[in-house]
C-alpha cells in the first residue's frame, strides 16, 4: 500500500466533514465511527473522534443506537472521560454507569466539578451511592455528601464549594499573590468573593477590576457591594430567573445564617435557563418529561395518563352532544359543523394559553397587571372571534344554502372563541395563584371548557332558534 | 411633625416589601409606588425605586399600565437610565422612545454598550434613526452603524468592539501593565483574545489564568488555543446553542476572512437561550411572538391568521364527516362519540408533536437517529393506543350496552392514536428536513390529520360493519 493510499484510509477528519452548519454531527461522520467499531478498528475511530470537543463527543454516544453505545465507549476508551460524562444525557449516563464497577464510578465523580459528580451520583440507588462515596477521596465525598442533603433542584445541588473568599482587609497585590501561590483553586471562576470575619459575602471583586487595579488597593475599595446572594435551598429556576435578570457571571450561595457556603457560575445553570423554558411546551401537551432518550415504558406512563384524562374530559364533551342527540338525528349536518366551533375555540384557546403560561413563567404577569391582562385577552379575543364568526357564517350561509344556519354557527363561534380567550387566562392564573404550575394542567381544563362550550353554545342555539323540525 | 412621623410617612423599603419569594416585585409596592407618582409627589416615589435593581425599574415600568408609563418615567427622572432602558421589553422601549428627541435618545444609545445601544437604535424607523446617529459620537455612531450592516438577530447585531486583543508576544507582566494603564476598556470582560499580526485570533486567555500566572509567562503559553469562533453572520439561535454547548462566558466574533471583529458575552446569550427555548410553545400553539406588550391590533393579525387556517383544516374534517350524514342520521349516537376519536388523537399527536420539536431545537434529533425517534413513537403509541382503545371500548359497550360500538371505537381509537404518533414526528421531521421551522407549521397539520382520520375511522367503519341500518 502505498503512502498516499494510506492517508485516504484513514484521512484526518476536517471540520466541515464531522459537523453540519448547524453544529450538529453529520450523520455520514456518525455512521464512519460506528462503523468502524462495528468492525473492530478501534484505532479508526479513536482517530476520527480525536478532534472532538467533549460535549460532541457526548452527542455521539446519544446518537448511536442503545446496543451500540456500549461497545462506541470501550472503543473510544481514554476520549471518553469524565468531562464527556458530565456533557452526556441523563438516560443515557445511566445506564452506561449501570455497568460500571463502583470504583470506576468513584474515579470518574472525583474528575470533576462538585455540581457535575453530584449530577451522576444523586441517580444511582443507595446501595450504589453508598459503594461509590465510600471509594471517593475524603475531600471530594464530604463535599458531594453535603450536596445531597440540600432537596434535588436546589442551588446547594448545583453549587461548586471551590471558591476564592478573602478577608475585607486584604489589598489586591496579596490577592493575586495569593491565587499565584495556591493550587488548589476552582479551575473556572469569573469572581473573588470578600467575606466578613464570620464569613457573610460583604461584596464580589471582578476579575477584571483586580486586574486593572493597582496592587495597593484595598479589595474591598474595587468590590461590588450590591451583591446576588443564592440561598443554599433556592429552586434551580428560580436560581436561573436571577441569573439572567441581573446578568450575572457568577454569585455566592449562603445559607440560612447567611454564610457563604459556595458558588454557581453561568456555565451551570444555560442548560437550566434552556430546560425551564423549554419544558412550558412539553408539559402543556402533556408529553412528561419529553427526552427521547426517556425508556419506552416511562415515557408510556407519562403520556397516558394524560391521554386518559383527555378521554375523561372528551366524555363531558359527549354527554353534552348526546342532550342534543335528537336535533342531530333530525338534521345531521349540525353534526358535520359542530367540530368546527369545538375545534377553533379550542385553538384560539391554546393561543392565549401559551402567551399566559410564557408571560407567568418569565415573571411578566404578576398580581399588578394580572387584571389587564385578562382585558387584553378579551379584546383580542373579539377581534378574532367577529373575523372568523363572520368568515364561518358566510361560507354556511354559501355553501349550504341556510343563512339561519350561517348565524347560528357565527354566533356560537364567537361566543366559543370569547370563552376560550377567558379560560385561556384565567385558568393558568387561577392556578398559579394557588401555587400549582400553570403549565401542568391548564389545557385539560381549557380543552373541556372549548369542547363543551362550543357544542353547547352550537347546538344549544341551533335547538333554540327553531332550525330542527 | 415629630421626627419618628417624618420617617415613619416615608419608610426606606425593606427588601422583603419590595420583592416577593420568586423574584417579582410585590403589586402593593407597585401599587405604592404608581400612587405616589398619581399624587405628584415624585419625591417619595424616588425614594421607593432607588433601592431598586436596573432590571427591576424596567419591570416597574412594564407592569405598569400603558398610560401610567410616561409619567413614571418622568418622576423618577435619573432613575431610569440607559440601564434601565437597556432591560425594557422591545415593544415598551420603543414607546417610551418615540416620545424623546432625537439628543436624547442619541445620549441614551452614547451610554449604552454596541449590542444595547443597537437593539434601541434598530427599532426606529429609518429618519429618525438617521437623526440619532448624526447626534452620536462619531466612534459610538461608527460602532452601531456597523453593527446595522450586520442582518437583524445575527451575531454581528449581538457582539461588542469593545475587547482586549493583544499580540502573541506579549508577556504576562505587559499584558496586566496594559489593562491597569488603559482606561478605554469595555466594562465587563472575563477572557482576553491574543491575535496574529494580520488580527487573526490564536487563543484565549482566561482572566484566571493570568491572574494565577507568574508576570514572565509568555500569553501564548496559557492561552487556550483551542476557541470556538463565532462568524459574524451566525443566526443568534445557532449562537446561543453554541454558548449552551460549550460552556462559553464570552467567545470571539470573527469576520468571512478570519479576522477578529468582535466579542459576544455570555449574559447577553442568556435572555437568547430563553427567548428561543421559549418560543416553540408560542408557534406550536399560533401565538405568534406571544409578547404581552405587544400592541393587541398586531397580536390580533398575528392569531387570526392561525384560526383562519386552522378553520380550513375543519372545514377538511367537516367534509370528512358529511360524506356519512346519512349515517349520522340513522345513527346520532355516532355523533356523540365522534369527537372522542379525534380529540383524544389529536392529544396523542401534540405529545409526540412536542417532544420531536424540542428534541429538533436542542439538536438531539439529527439525520442519525431520525428513523429511531420514528421507531421510538410509533411503540409508545401502540401502548398508549391499547390502553386507551380499552378503556373506551369497554365503557361504550357498559353504558350503551353495545359491543359492536365499543369495537368499532375501540378500533378507530387505535388507529387513530397510531396515526397521531406518526404524524406527530414526521411532519416536523419533514418540514425540518426542507429547511422550514418545524414548530410553525406542524400542528395544523397534524390536527389536521388527526381529526380527519378520527371521524373517517370512526364513521367508516361503523359503517362499513353494519352498525347504521
Amino acid at each position: 500500500m502505498s503512502e498516499s493510499e494510506q492517508i485516504a484510509a484513514t484521512p484526518p477528519p476536517e471540520e466541515a466533514d464531522i459537523m453540519d452548519s448547524e453544529d450538529r454531527l453529520r450523520p455520514d461522520f456518525v455512521e464512519r465511527v460506528l462503523d468502524a467499531v462495528d468492525k473492530g478498528d478501534n484505532e479508526t475511530a479513536r482517530k476520527l473522534v480525536e478532534p472532538l470537543h467533549p460535549a460532541d463527543v457526548a452527542d455521539l454516544i446519544e446518537l448511536a443506537a442503545r446496543d451500540e453505545r456500549e461497545g462506541l465507549v470501550k472503543a473510544l476508551a481514554e476520549i471518553v472521560d469524565a468531562d464527556v460524562y458530565a456533557e452526556l444525557n441523563d438516560y443515557v449516563r445511566e445506564t452506561l454507569i449501570d455497568e460500571m464497577e463502583p470504583e470506576q464510578v468513584a474515579d470518574l465523580a472525583g474528575q470533576l466539578d462538585t455540581d457535575d459528580a453530584v449530577a451522576i451520583i444523586e441517580d444511582l440507588d443507595s446501595d450504589d451511592r453508598q459503594a461509590v462515596l465510600e471509594r471517593m477521596e475524603p475531600d471530594d465525598r464530604a463535599a458531594v455528601e453535603e450536596a445531597l442533603t440540600y432537596p434535588e433542584e436546589t442551588a446547594g445541588r448545583l453549587m461548586q464549594r471551590d471558591l476564592i473568599a478573602v478577608p475585607e482587609h486584604w489589598k489586591v497585590g496579596q490577592l493575586i499573590d495569593y491565587m499565584r501561590q495556591t493550587d488548589e483553586l476552582a479551575t473556572d471562576f469569573w469572581e473573588v468573593f470578600v467575606v466578613s470575619p464570620d464569613h457573610h459575602p460583604v461584596g464580589t471583586c471582578k476579575l477584571s477590576s483586580i486586574l486593572r487595579s493597582p496592587r495597593g488597593s484595598m479589595v474591598t475599595d474595587i468590590m461590588v457591594e450590591d451583591q446576588t446572594l443564592i440561598p443554599v435551598d433556592m429552586d434551580q429556576e428560580e436560581v436561573a430567573l436571577r441569573f439572567q435578570k441581573y446578568a450575572l457571571i457568577s454569585a455566592a450561595v449562603v445559607d440560612a445564617s447567611g454564610r457563604l457556603v459556595g458558588m454557581i457560575t453561568v456555565d451551570d445553570i444555560v442548560h437550566i435557563i434552556q430546560e425551564e423554558a423549554g419544558e412550558d411546551v412539553l408539559l402543556l401537551s402533556g408529553a412528561g418529561e419529553g427526552d427521547i432518550n426517556e425508556p419506552i415504558f416511562d415515557t408510556y406512563r407519562g403520556r397516558v395518563r394524560w391521554l386518559a384524562a383527555n378521554l375523561m374530559t372528551a366524555l363531558v364533551a359527549a354527554s353534552i352532544i348526546r342532550i342534543f342527540e335528537h336535533s342531530i338525528e333530525r338534521l345531521a349536518v349540525l353534526a358535520v359543523l359542530m367540530p368546527i366551533v369545538a375545534g377553533v375555540g379550542g385553538n384560539a384557546g391554546t393561543q392565549t394559553l401559551a402567551v399566559t403560561v410564557r408571560a407567568i413563567a418569565t415573571n411578566q404577569l404578576t398580581g399588578s397587571n394580572r387584571w389587564r391582562a385578562v382585558g387584553r385577552e378579551l379584546r383580542v379575543a373579539l377581534l378574532n372571534g367577529v373575523t372568523i364568526a363572520v368568515l364561518i357564517g358566510v361560507g354556511v350561509t354559501l355553501v349550504l344554502g341556510s343563512p339561519s344556519l350561517g348565524g347560528v354557527i357565527a354566533a356560537a363561534m364567537l361566543f366559543n372563541i370569547l370563552i376560550a380567550g377567558m379560560a385561556g387566562v384565567l385558568v393558568p392564573l387561577t392556578l398559579e395563584r394557588y401555587g400549582a404550575d400553570p403549565a401542568v394542567a391548564s389545557s385539560i381544563f381549557v380543552t373541556m371548557v372549548t369542547d363543551s362550550m362550543g357544542f353547547l353554545a352550537f347546538l344549544g342555539l341551533a335547538t333554540a332558534v327553531g332550525l330542527v323540525h
